[in-house]
């Protein structure tokens, strides 16, 4: 099985948002996530680096609009 | 192995651009592919949607100042 977990980078640590996940797609400004559980989400984040070989997927919250 | 294949959508075909690939990353416009043998390349494209499942990962050309 080949599906990766996907983290959300917040201030360098990795928080698991999702595990097994199959699908990543953006929809608007928003990720859309689906696992092989049928479990879905959207995200306010985007791409960040992937690392395959690790099965990880991380993500970097959006900033727009944020304040550090 | 759990590398995917990228390839990008282009008129609703699948053009391979590179196989067996580790890291996917944005670097400005473009996107950053990383594969097993160490190939890299930045392609003017964007994230359409995966299937790690399927080992696919799909891209779209990037459309602005593109003509149909």
């Amino acid at each position: 099985m080949c599906e990766a977990n996907v983290y959300l980078v917040r201030e360098g640590r990795e928080e698991l948002l999702m595990e097994a996940v199959d699908v990543m797609e953006p929809r608007g400004d928003k990720l859309y996530l689906r696992n092989i559980f049928g479990e879905q989400r959207e995200v306010a984040a985007r791409l960040k680096t992937t690392s395959l070989l690790q099965h990880k997927i991380l993500l970097e919250p959006l900033s727009e609009g944020e304040e550090t």
